[in-house]
């Protein structure tokens, strides 16, 4: 392996995941939901498998699916794109991040990102010969996350490329709010930087968050130098189907696009069109999906509360952050390991995702994206902690 | 866009798919069948949808992919592998590649390959920041393509970190023989590097063909340097799946692993079980296909000859390379842009996939993986060019 990623071993996700099967455990680590997403979805997969759409889609992808992106994004954040320049279908928005970082840094350019940080984020930088300067998310008044003014600005200078922006964020459930997202607006432009934001968890803020998801996209300024991604993944819990899609300018989707072509050149043909038809679901699905997933939150905080641990508000996403130190424990990664055993639950240690280790080595995640009956029993389980 | 990928434009299957549209032209450029895959396979797909297949898939494949890999390779080619740490299933043999390259190459390591190449290579290889030392292959006696050995040994050097093979070879139909590949192990294990194969036309080495196809890791001491890939999207007409895989010594799979969860992290949850279910269908299948095939080519091949070309011998893979020489032509790049307008068929410029351009000017590549009707059609459009 090269040198560069020998830092990166196996993702934590597939490691809990494997410790989850090999002791039976119930699996509120890696972030994948236990039932399937919408039967309009799942039948238009089958209906395209039947009718030939097993060939190549084209590069950019199937222009019903970059049709459908296009009015998604005009209908929930007014957006306007050109779907036939100015998106791009990939991989999921794993590959989406991946070909963004190798598309746009040179050897030795910086890339501002917020710790803790999804695990791909920093191994993509680290391909491309590229280095993170990470701004460090920290619980605040009330518990809510937010970052320091100066450590951001410290975090810009000549070599800055692209700040990688996570909202609806993963792992801490924090929304970041609009006088944040000027902030990194305002040093994007003073700096001449180019943003790249998952926002994969769109769908998924919840009713008490402090502010409603706005895409940095969204900001004055911010569409010519934003390249926003998301995914099918989440939103219509197809996370196994990899189709994602990035959006922007098409001067930033080409450059996207001249990459991936040579990570898988493109991906999913019979899942593509029944994307599309997931995107175009009424409100209804999408105000469900949130309210279903809001409930089952709920039911997982009173778990962990009555288990005794200091559980962190989750304004959105798949997650829910709990502090160990009440219950006893100082690393997260030993607490983690030890969980199944202790009682029959896997959660994931927040730790792995921070180079500031101190900041997270007492902090643990529990996704809750299960059904209302796994997350009973994952709560009966956790009583036992007590 | 990164410099180092400033010199791959877009893919020219993508280039040529898209004038084909544009013109009503018939698509022999891109190498896709306008025909599906086995029936069996098709159905497993749609009940993987309906039976929950939709979520992440383990990181290295389904179990039950890996072992119908590990019985396919150890059926047909005598290979055994441990499903266990031997196999990644990856997102088509493009990731398989871009990854191997990613994972085994550090900036200014040296890959030996085979020009004319696909064009995949080129561009994994710069993104890598490695160079390519190409090896020119050249139509010898009987216009069967060989190489030339002091080429081929000049192209070795302190720096070779790998060998990139593709046999049965895309564009020109070649399979490498066995005294070949022995020259070729053979300077493997001389200057110790790795050899990673692509072989995804497996099973199209037609009845004519010099010899049968043989993977290089079969021949003695390669099994422990080479990764193997192939892929499902040729072998079962399905490439828009993009399941492909890697075999290999664990210490080779770890490595792509360990890159590829960051490119894509997994791929294709609901398509994994049904390419299991492909993978195992009887040798009739096998050998069903490759005679379609086998019979297609056979009727290009007269149908180009009767419109004036000199055609080159095709053993293998989709595809037939012809001269454009005798037809009048001097650049393949000007003859493939005009051909639509001059009879309504797409072709591939050979010269895009060549270092040393001359070699290559005069050549284009036509595909014949497509219905009879249509190859039938496609030879009376040609026969206006006479
Ligand atoms: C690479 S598996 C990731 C699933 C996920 O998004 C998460 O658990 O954070
Ligand atoms: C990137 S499209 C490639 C299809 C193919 O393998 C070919 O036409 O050579």
């Amino acid at each position: 392996l090269v040198e560069r990623m020998r830092p990166f071993g196996t993702t934590i996700f597939t490691e809990m995941s494997a410790l989850a099967v090999r002791t039976g455990s119930i699996n509120l680590g890696q972030g994948f939901p236990d039932t399937d997403g919408p039967a309009e979805m799942l039948d238009a997969a089958a209906r395209a498998l039947r009718e030939g759409a097993n060939q190549y889609p084209p590069l950019p992808g199937i222009a019903a699916l970059r049709q459908a992106v296009a009015a998604h994004e005009q209908r929930f954040w007014g957006l306007s794109r050109d779907p036939d320049s100015e998106i791009v279908v990939t991989a999921g928005a794993t590959e989406a991040v991946a070909a963004a970082i190798l598309a746009l840094c040179e050897p030795g350019d910086e890339v501002v990102c917020f710790e803790p940080y999804y695990d791909s984020y920093a191994a993509s930088i680290s391909l491309a010969g590229a280095v993170r300067r990470p701004v460090t998310l920290r619980p605040g008044p009330g518990g809510r996350y937010g970052f320091d003014e100066d450590q951001l600005r410290a975090a810009f200078g000549p070599r800055t490329r692209l700040v990688l922006l996570n909202s609806p964020h993963n792992p801490t459930g924090k929304v970041f709010t609009r006088a944040e997202l000027t902030l990194i607006a305002d040093l994007c432009q003073e700096y001449g930087t180019y943003a790249v934001t998952d926002e994969v968890y769109e769908h998924l803020v919840f009713t008490d968050a402090a502010e409603p998801h706005v895409p940095l996209a969204s900001l004055p300024g911010m569409r010519e130098r934003t390249l926003r991604i998301s995914s099918a993944g989440k939103t219509f819990s197809c996370t196994g189907w990899k189709v994602g899609w990035a959006t922007g300018p098409a001067s930033l989707v080409s450059a996207v696009m001249r990459v991936k072509q040579f990570l898988t050149f493109v991906n999913a043909g019979p899942l593509q069109p029944a994307v599309a038809v997931a995107l175009g679901l009424p409100d209804d699905y999408f105000t469900g999906f949130r309210a279903a997933l809001q409930a089952r939150r709920d039911r997982l905080v009173t778990g962990l509360t009555e288990a005794g641990f200091d559980v962190q508000p989750s304004e959105g996403t798949y997650f829910v952050t709990a502090d160990i130190t009440r219950s006893g424990g100082t690393s997260g990664i030993e607490f983690c390991r030890a969980l199944p055993e202790r009682c029959g639950v896997v959660a994931v240690p927040t730790e792995v995702f921070y180079d500031d280790k101190a900041a997270g080595r007492h902090l643990i995640r529990f996704a809750f994206c299960k059904r209302e009956e796994v997350i009973e029993e994952a709560a009966r389980r956790l009583a036992k902690l007590k």
